[in-house]
């Protein structure tokens, strides 16, 4: 979380040679030893373990967030008398912790792993699907948003909105996000902005990234722990499938989340532009 | 979170010179370029800099943290007829929050935040101030433990227990906490272990360190929620005092762990050992 740092790994050390880390620092060339053209067949043997490692991690990440959704549904459809829009209100909130977990947590992680899943495409390609990625899963939450304060609002008489905690920190994990995506809009993807100015914003974008996404699961914890108790009341404590199952949710949630972090803040799957790369791009694209 | 990552800071490859970042590989020499002696001086005016940036945000995480225990010990007082042991089980049970958070959240940071916030100690009396300080975590939370379990057993008739997804993500995270403790020991403090293997072990043992601090919060977060919910009940969702004074705790939680994984997790907050340190302890200690 430095500003731009040149992260030196074992391998890279090992083999003499540094790589620069993917941080925006397109018109930094790199210092490249004696020893480079003759270890690059070892290297690419030694990044082949950390790639074999990291997708085994990655198909287990994404396994764990379909299952959270797939759990959510089955909840819902089974506990919860499926799905309705504004024609029944107190049906309609059922949108809410499904599109919210697909939004703000599935979703977001994905758009999270963008450079971490698909390191081999161009980074022009993968900044635009990383963006589309969070906006999706911004404006999927925004309806699963809109559900709840359609439950509230169109009851009757009408229940009182954001008077609780999960409220509070659901509201501004969206806000948050919000302001995360127009934030990296500018900076990463409107051309124009200085490259040193990228690599100064870039962790502190990581960081909120993250942040942000460690809040939304907090507001689904706390929001599954006040479904439980305002459906289950007393049963709660008599361990009802019900109340299991949403204590599931909640781990399978946490799991998810650890892993996901895992992936996003471990420098050594992070993307590495190669030398080639940084001299195509800095001559011809971006 | 590589092996042993030499993460070489802007501020030093400027300055041209490499310091060992604190990664337990006391036996590796450093490379010190004809540079280091001459730009010394200039070194310590910018990791300066670094070092008061550091101390501010640690004095306001520190005030973060007491508020967070002051305003739990507020609610309990005001709203919830303060303090007993087992003579009064309903009562005995406020202790749980305030000691969880005292333990699980505000003296587990302290003891996470050791190697940061008294950077220039040895680095065995910070070991021992780290393992000290979660010693006293885990004590503390213990007993907050053995408070809710009475409140629930001494009850008549007895209430169930570990039912409720609260009960779930906090008992993980005591769980995690002790085999987290027992592997540092081991680990860090008895000696004899190779420093390849402590070195390995590093960073494991701060990620999971940091995910169980993340995984207290979730469960003060949800217990908060509980908490509200089974004491308002229908008066939670007028914006009654009780109920905003508890948001009010879950939000400065958030904002407090936000700042204890920004200061634990930010690589230019490390303590770096001088090339004069790992000499000395080469030789003498250690």
């Amino acid at each position: 979380m430095t500003v731009r740092p040149v992260s030196k790994s074992d391998e890279e050390a090992f083999l003499g040679r540094e790589i620069e880390s993917d941080e925006e620092s397109g018109s930094q060339l790199l210092g490249s030893s004696l020893a480079a053209t003759a270890a690059a067949a070892a290297m690419d043997s030694v990044s082949a373990v950390n790639v074999r490692f990291f997708t085994k991690l990655y198909v287990l990440t994404q396994l764990l967030g379909v299952l959270s959704v797939v759990l959510i549904g089955v909840w819902i459809a089974q506990f919860h008398k499926g799905f309705a829009w504004q024609s029944n209100p107190a049906v309609e909130f059922n949108w809410h912790p499904l599109l919210m977990v697909l939004g703000l947590v599935f979703l977001y992680a994905n758009g999270a792993l963008m450079f971490r899943g698909f390191r081999t495409e161009r980074k022009m390609k993968l900044k635009l699907l990383h963006a589309g990625f969070q906006a999706a899963a911004l404006i999927v939450s925004s309806v699963g948003l809109k559900a709840v304060f359609d439950s509230h609002n169109l009851k009757d008489p009408p229940a009182p909105n954001m008077y609780s905690l999960h409220s509070w920190i659901g509201l501004s994990a969206v806000i948050l996000f919000c302001c995360q995506w127009v934030m990296g809009l500018v900076t990463f993807l409107i051309p124009g902005l200085r490259s040193s100015l990228r690599a100064a914003y870039l962790p502190v974008h990581r960081f909120f990234g993250l942040a942000i996404f460690v809040t939304a699961l907090a507001a689904a914890l706390t929001g599954l722990t006040e479904k439980a108790l305002w459906s289950l009341s007393s049963s709660y404590s008599s361990f009802v499938p019900e109340g299991i199952l949403i204590n599931v949710i909640g781990l399978t949630l946490i799991i998810f989340g650890g892993f996901v972090v895992y992936l996003a803040a471990n420098p050594q799957f992070q993307r590495r532009t190669s030398e080639e790369e940084i001299l195509l791009t800095d001559t011809v694209m971006e």
